[in-house]
């Protein structure tokens, strides 16, 4: 196939997505070529689209195409409290649950010192002038609970705790629904000593 | 996320993917737009520029973006064999064997009449046509060993058979480097039939 540059620069493009190795690329190339051609337009379309439009909102870091989020511009949420999390599904996790009606600060990332992710590359300076500009009376932290989430909450919660603010972290304990004999031993002893 | 309409319609349109979910959608579309908008643009292109130059070689059936492709266009190739696949990618593995030097027959698909797909969809009237042109003696089906695969051969090689042609199989047997052990009881009860 040397006279095919566009489908092996299609290949090598598709294998720049995440989870897409060589085999799942040229799957890809050969599904949109050979069935989908009006989704590859559809698809290149949306990515210029996106990668032109789409920007950082201006308080709370999430993707958003205007200065500000519709979160962070609906009057309606209680200014408050600031819920912070990892990324913007994590977000829209969050609000799914219907059970918080405050504002979030999306770090679109984690410290992740071994693959050199500091302090700087997930805006925490940004995060502490927003907690500390006199609104926001409790973060609550809702990064994940996987070894790199903990030491990102460790962190922030250190550092909002030494200037005077209160900080939560999301109570960890066994999922709704599930059953004691297949938990894992750390979940149950984190319920035990988090009991109520 | 009420706001950003082109990072839903980016995850709608990578959800046509083979293979892509809503979850990985979302992975895919985060990754590009907080730390590959290059890549994003670069696939973009690449998509554009594949969906308008791509066709089909006039002889093989096979993606190119020329009238007739390389493989095709080669004076050194045997032109008196022609190998029958399902697949660009099936070729490739033929031809990185650096055992055939004869040419190609690319369907493009499978029978899969559950699918709806039947012999007009995939250019079996072509594939006879070009067979029976004078230069082809013999016509090897290398379609996949899958119930689908077999069938498409079978249909094919009863065909080009009542049209005099020598027709023949890939060998069914035990794949080099496996030890019988491990290899399943089809394998070998038709390593055994075949046995030379």
């Amino acid at each position: 196939m040397a006279d095919t540059h566009s489908l092996e620069a299609l290949v090598q493009a598709l294998r720049r997505l995440p989870g897409v190795g060589i085999k799942s690329a040229q799957r890809m190339a050969f599904h949109l070529l050979q069935h989908d051609r009006e989704g590859a337009q559809f698809l290149a379309q949306a990515l210029q689209q996106a990668a032109s439009q789409v920007c950082h909102c201006s308080l709370c870091h999430t993707f958003t195409e205007q200065d500000v989020c519709a979160t962070c511009a609906d009057a309606r949420r209680d200014r408050s409290k600031l819920c912070v999390v990892e990324t913007p599904a994590d977000q829209s996790a969050v609000e799914r649950t219907a059970a918080y009606r405050g504002l979030y600060f999306v770090l679109m990332g984690k410290l992740s010192p071994l693959d050199g992710i500091g302090p700087r590359d997930i805006g925490l300076q940004k995060l502490f002038d927003r907690a500390t500009d006199g609104t926001v009376h409790e973060v609550i932290l809702a990064t994940n609970f996987t070894a790199e989430g903990e030491a990102t909450a460790h962190v922030i919660g250190e550092a909002l705790r030494a200037r005077g603010l209160r900080v939560t972290r999301l109570a960890r304990g066994v999922p709704a629904g599930s059953e004691l004999e297949y938990v894992d031993l750390g979940t149950i002893a984190h319920a035990l000593v988090d009991r109520r």
